[in-house]
């Protein structure tokens, strides 16, 4: 089973993608375009890409004081990446992109995030980034920072968190002034001057472009001069690391961005990650609004996107394809590891079955015979079927996003609101379950390596370190059950959840029509009610901090059901078929209700009855 | 609360350790003494280990094609750890040892342990290595290999696992010739040529001590120069890094032991691991026996320790508190992990909790009040109180384990012959609990932390990595549950499996007289019989095929039945004071009971019906 195989299988046969080329926006294509946009991903990810995935590890990004030094092959990989297309892959033909449908640029993008999570990410910031300015910005804007990003140009960054505030956006303290009594008048954007320190920014400096377009949150402090607290007062602006003209020339001008340090992380090395200091007057800027903050030319030049105040909407139209792309990034690590642990277990040979038992009722293996490659072994393949489980299902729920996503954008007006609400309550799992299973993944291909999977001369552990990340940024895994449980599921007297559950009836409905899928088909059922009922027991006091006191395994839980749908639809569409592809759909499903989804009962427990073991503790227990 | 109250609780409250001292063997003994053990090992713990654990990571062992080097730090711990007597705490007085229960010398370790995994190897290494020569050597070999380790002259090592046998140990290729016609002459042992790789040995080549003393498996071929197939043609022998006189002074004479290759691992980096050639003619010894194996030196001189085909049964010895070893180290890394966990989230302010639901349903939160502490989150709790469920939990079984072998060694027969029986079905549960949860404890302690815990600033990455190899050396968890269901559950009769079942009967009934557990005791009774019903039906058949196909997942519902019972049985004992600590200690029952143990029924499911979705798999559908 190759990665290329299995997506021929999801999009076409599952998902239907094919039909896609009958709508306007994609009238263009033809499977023959997507898969040749396949074909070219997967080639330049084996070759420019994956063998240089341990060097972008090893070859930790270094500030000299003056620039931030990556290994050479990054910036190979990233050009290669570029005149291909990947940059504006979904994009408007008429903003340079290729205006191929979601699903299958997030098809083609997964060969790179599998070659090499951590080269890939300058390439996925500089999309999102892009995206954004041209869901938001003016075309001022869009000509001069977003069409040299999908060029390539420059590549760009996502600013979001600060030290005093990570995961709560409504406490950011950097501020953002009009810069001057013209500010409003710049052909860029109303044009404000910004200060304040950045945390977290991957690709906040590098060499690997000529500029860096910075998306940044920022407050608009009120008559007063102050802040006004809360997520309201919450702004989107622009601001590059080089100062540009509106043709997106360089004017020549450093603005006053500058790098405070370098976090040095655990994995996912090759994606730089910095703390930027924002107007802090390193750089000076005088401009045309006179001397900024202080009269001395303090203070980044940041041109606002989008309406004041409104920044976060802007921001988490990026962020919701951010989720479902951190996701498949953590899927694409778990496949990584899938093939390598594969390759392993069909080569190595060690030990031998138990054969029988000997007199004494113990079981015997027969020394004398050769041993066999660990595949042979029922625990060895478990972790491989696992595995499978894993990542083939967390593709399959990726795709489906993406789908989802091409209907918002190109389906009628009913398919499309139907989208919206689905992707409301998908995301949340689309993001987390990957994070969390893809890392488990990871780590049952170290163990089907042994000792060899711990060391530096296998993939394996990289792909662990680097998955690890995918439960934290983008909204860590407490944050998403929240959002779920707290929002997702109740909003528009839980829509969402309703739709969401239709989708599974006509799964269920299909799955109970094939004999070897009437009992899963039965099990998911059961599944969806118990989930249902834990949604409605864990608001029945209506008090939120009660209903969410146990939100991460409902998160759980959720996750897993939603997961044995995705993979009794994908066994659906195997079971047309009778090859051994088809046959290992059929095993990672039943693999997945047999050894999976009876976890959320145990999870389910705690949501349902409100257990207060967490909320009621008292932390000097601890 | 701190490790050194939690372990005078559990030493004194919860196993009565005070008490064997009025044994014989401890009769020197107080709790005076014990506690002094205790300090002195926080002490030296707190300041020659733990400030060095993360340059020990950092500065990973390095061979300049003579000699590997590693920071002076190590050394300069591991001198102040054996001026203290750790290298011996539980040896015999005439040995040089302290005679101390080993309750209490595994109590003093995990202070180590808890300070640095990797710079503590060293030590527990050369102790295992002693222990291992004072129980199958003679006093020749005792005196001149054991007691220079004590003394910490010399350091151990244990080779097993060879690069084409990894876990099964009977395919190794290490051959040993007997060194010429006088070999049985030789006041050392037998003397012998040795000749083989031997892969993943800890502490193989260092300049920390004047000579390594590496315990080898190898195989003495029979008359037709063949080696026998199996573990039954295993022989342990003495093989020094430089040969020594029977007084324990070097001859000046390097032995043929050579090194091959460090291994780079994904964490654990600060004990160096090695591939070493054995005999292969880089330091040739032409030895009082001859040329050696080819007549011109080659093959590395090597002592027969106990009998020739035993080598197993001295190495098992070995091995069984070996792995209990490991698993208190995975216990300590968790513990470690906690602890950071705990300070960061009493200090770190981010969010707020949500205060009611708004109009539309939502729950809001009060964006103009201050942020709270993030221990104020529920979900953070649930993952503190994980971590303490685990981190604590692991310790008392730890300490439970090793109270069992207290009293092997100076119990009654009947004690000690039961003690050993429990210590036969533990070991497994014992080793592979805390290297499974104790990783999972980490990875919590990184969530928590934030994108800050995935830093090198912050110590909770380098537990999590180091943890992984838990689940690996000494032992995979796949042969942990083979080991567990193929053997220890069903030998003489399914006796250890009735021992432990009787103990947990004895904490059910106490359990059941205080109202607060009265319901976790039931929970207790109820697992315990789903554990029984599995074990019954997995060998229904009588086919080890069918019933180890699923062996993995035994052992961890097995292990959380046992965990369980052990904080249950911790739960009695705190159930007596009424103290922040004791209620911090029910919490992590309560929480163990209503968030950990509901997980067994999902694992004995494919156990209970021999589930062979993993063992009928076609190798070609993965």
């Amino acid at each position: 089973m190759t990665l290329r195989a299995d997506l021929d299988f999801l999009l076409y046969d599952w998902l239907g993608c094919e039909r896609l080329t009958e709508r306007e926006r994609f009238a263009e294509h033809s499977r023959e375009t997507f898969d040749s946009v396949l074909e070219t991903a997967e080639k330049i990810a084996n070759d420019k890409f994956a063998p240089f995935n341990r060097l972008s590890d090893l070859q930790e990004p270094e500030f000299d004081g003056e620039q931030v030094h990556l290994p050479q092959e990054t910036k190979a990989a990233l050009q290669a990446y570029t005149e291909a297309g990947f940059l504006a892959g979904s994009q408007d033909a008429e903003f340079g992109g290729m205006q191929l449908p979601v699903t299958v640029e997030m098809a083609a993008l997964g060969f790179f995030k599998k070659a090499s999570i951590s080269m890939s990410g300058y390439g996925l910031l500089a999309k999102g980034n892009a995206n954004a300015i041209c869901a938001a910005g003016t075309p001022a804007q869009i000509e001069a920072f977003a069409k040299p990003e999908y060029a390539g140009r420059f590549l760009g960054t996502m600013c979001l968190s600060e030290p005093q505030a990570g995961s709560s956006l409504s406490d950011i303290l950097t501020r953002a002034v009009p810069d001057g009594e013209g500010y409003q008048d710049d052909p860029l954007g109303p044009r404000f001057r910004l200060k304040g320190n950045k945390m977290w920014i991957s690709g906040g400096e590098h060499e690997l472009s000529e500029n860096i377009v910075h998306l940044v949150l920022a407050k608009i402090p009120g008559p007063d001069g102050k802040l006004v607290p809360g997520v309201k007062g919450i702004s989107l602006f622009i601001v590059p690391k080089k100062l540009v003209n509106p043709d997106g020339s360089l004017t020549g001008e450093r603005n006053d961005v500058s790098l405070a340090g370098l976090n040095h992380k655990c994995g996912y090395r090759g994606t730089v990650n910095t703390l930027l200091n924002f107007g802090e007057g390193k750089y000076p800027v005088r401009g045309e609004g006179g001397g900024g903050l202080d009269g001395r030319g303090a203070g980044a030049i940041g041109y606002l996107i989008g309406e004041a105040g409104k920044g976060l909407n802007a921001m988490f139209h990026m962020m919701n394809e951010a989720r479902i792309g951190v996701g498949m990034g953590a899927t694409m690590l778990a496949y990584a590891g899938y093939e390598a642990a594969l390759d392993y277990a069909r080569d190595r040979p060690q030990g031998r079955p138990f054969a029988q038992v000997g007199p004494d009722g113990r079981p015997v293996k027969q020394a004398e015979q050769p041993q066999v490659p660990i595949i042979q072994h029922p625990d060895v393949r478990r972790m491989l079927l696992a595995q499978k489980a894993y990542a083939e299902g967390g593709l399959a729920l990726g795709l489906y996003c993406a789908r989802l996503v091409d209907e918002q954008h190109t389906g009628s007006p009913e398919a499309a609101a139907e989208a919206t609400m689905l992707l409301e309550v998908l995301t949340p799992i689309a993001k987390s379950w990957p994070s969390e299973w893809g890392l488990e993944a990871n780590s049952l291909a170290i163990q089907v390596h042994g000792g060899y999977g711990y060391t530096r001369d296998f993939p394996v552990e990289q792909h662990w370190r680097d998955n690890r990340l995918n439960m934290i940024h983008e909204g860590t895994h407490g944050i998403q059950g929240m959002d779920l449980l707290g929002r997702k599921v109740i909003m528009e007297g839980g829509k969402g959840l309703q739709l969401l559950g239709a989708r599974m009836q006509r799964t269920i409905a299909q799955a109970a029509e094939i004999p070897a899928l009437k009992g899963f088909a039965q099990a998911l059922g059961q599944s969806l009610q118990q989930v249902a009922g834990a949604t409605q027991a864990a608001w029945s006091t209506g008090k939120p901090s009660e209903a969410l006191a146990n939100a991460t395994l409902y998160l759980q839980a959720f996750g897993h059901t939603v997961l044995a749908w995705i993979w009794l639809d994908v066994a659906v569409a195997a079971a047309r078929r009778d090859d051994t592809f088809a046959r290992g759909k059929l095993a990672a499903t039943q693999y997945f209700f047999r050894y999976e989804l009876p976890k959320i009962g145990a999870w389910l427990q705690p949501v349902a009855e409100r257990d207060d073991t967490c909320l009621a503790l008292d932390p000097e227990c601890l």
